[in-house]
């Protein structure tokens, strides 16, 4: 049981775009920065429910397929469910849809906690103030011996990296320069001692780099 | 006959580390940095002047060859000489030894010209206060019909590529994360556009991107 984070960077290391909106809440250059990974079989099946079996079926779908795999439990920030969009409507039940793909409990870390989401399809959103250690320790029992997936965005997930509590880290990096958003790797460095550091190059271009305790 | 740049980064993207001293020109985490290239059996003969046949001759070793092949002239920053450690030393030689490897002209890029600087093995230095794109008129001028080099340091580098005059570069990224030091993609938004990028990853873990025009 393992602690894992899964993420799409660009080159210059921005894991979030700029320019969002409510109608595009991820900004125009997402689709560029994840666009190797949302053309895959499995995030068009379990993201899009689209069962027709296209999308691409190489090394970035390998990863998008690991991606889903023996994570029991969520833990997100408040901005990756949406609530920075939607501050003041306790009716927001976040941009993931009325079956979020991740089908398990999703703990969203937010100075305002609400009450608990029961979705379709087996995700319960659960709201919690709380510090990178005792979150985890919340998902852990959540996850019935599973591992346990810090979601995003890109500064909690270097709060948890910072606090030496994730076992692997994958990184797919987009051959692109973005020139501005919010850096993953600030204040991070030495993170390699300690981990194995591999990387694969996907027929779409993405690097997928991963550390391994 | 193309303009190339070859420049080894961290995966936070730093291009050089920032403890020099006097006798560590490069700083500590120099070695963590280019150690993949400094390994291979081309560095070493042709750096290093070691005729043993000793060095890695993996992918590494592929790029290293094909650093040295095809390139007519060189230009550097005055940095990548030497001429910020020793400004007041008119005597100073560079640290590139009695032998440097580039065995071609060389540009060094400074406001404070001196004369020029025959060395053993081909390698002439010639000081000038240039932009961009005059000094690459100067290099194609010495490069014989040969490609041109822009060699660093990475601030160099941000402006030929914001010149839009290199054609070709190839980026060894090392798996570590320095946290500090100067970027090479700040305000490259957009730089891959107009590009081909593929990236392999070699034996040693360092990921070898290049943009192709």
């Amino acid at each position: 049981m393992s602690v894992r984070v899964d993420l799409n960077i660009s080159l210059d290391g921005f894991a979030t775009t700029t320019d969002q909106t409510p109608e595009r809440p991820f900004g125009e250059d997402w689709p560029r920065l994840v666009g190797a990974y949302t053309a895959t079989r499995t995030f068009r099946e379990r993201v899009l429910h689209d069962t027709s079996g296209e999308g691409t079926t190489g090394v970035d779908e390998t990863y998008a397929r690991s991606y889903f795999a023996e994570v029991g439990a969520e833990i997100m920030g408040a901005g990756m469910f949406g609530l920075h969009n939607h501050p003041d409507d306790p009716d927001w039940r976040g941009w993931w849809g009325d079956e979020p793909p991740f089908r398990v409990p999703v703990l969203v870390l937010t100075h305002t906690p609400r009450p608990s989401l029961e979705m379709a399809g087996g995700t319960t959103f659960h709201f919690l103030s709380a510090a990178p250690r005792e979150a985890l320790d919340r998902a852990r029992e959540a996850a019935g011996g599973k591992d346990v997936r810090v979601g995003g965005g890109p500064t909690v997930v270097r709060d948890f990296l910072k606090a030496g509590l994730v076992d692997q880290l994958h990184v797919a990096i987009a051959p692109i320069l973005l020139g501005r958003g919010t850096r993953l790797w600030d204040d991070l460095r030495g993170l390699e001692s300690g981990y194995e550091v591999t990387a694969e190059t996907a027929e779409s271009g993405t690097i997928h780099l991963t550390f391994r305790r």
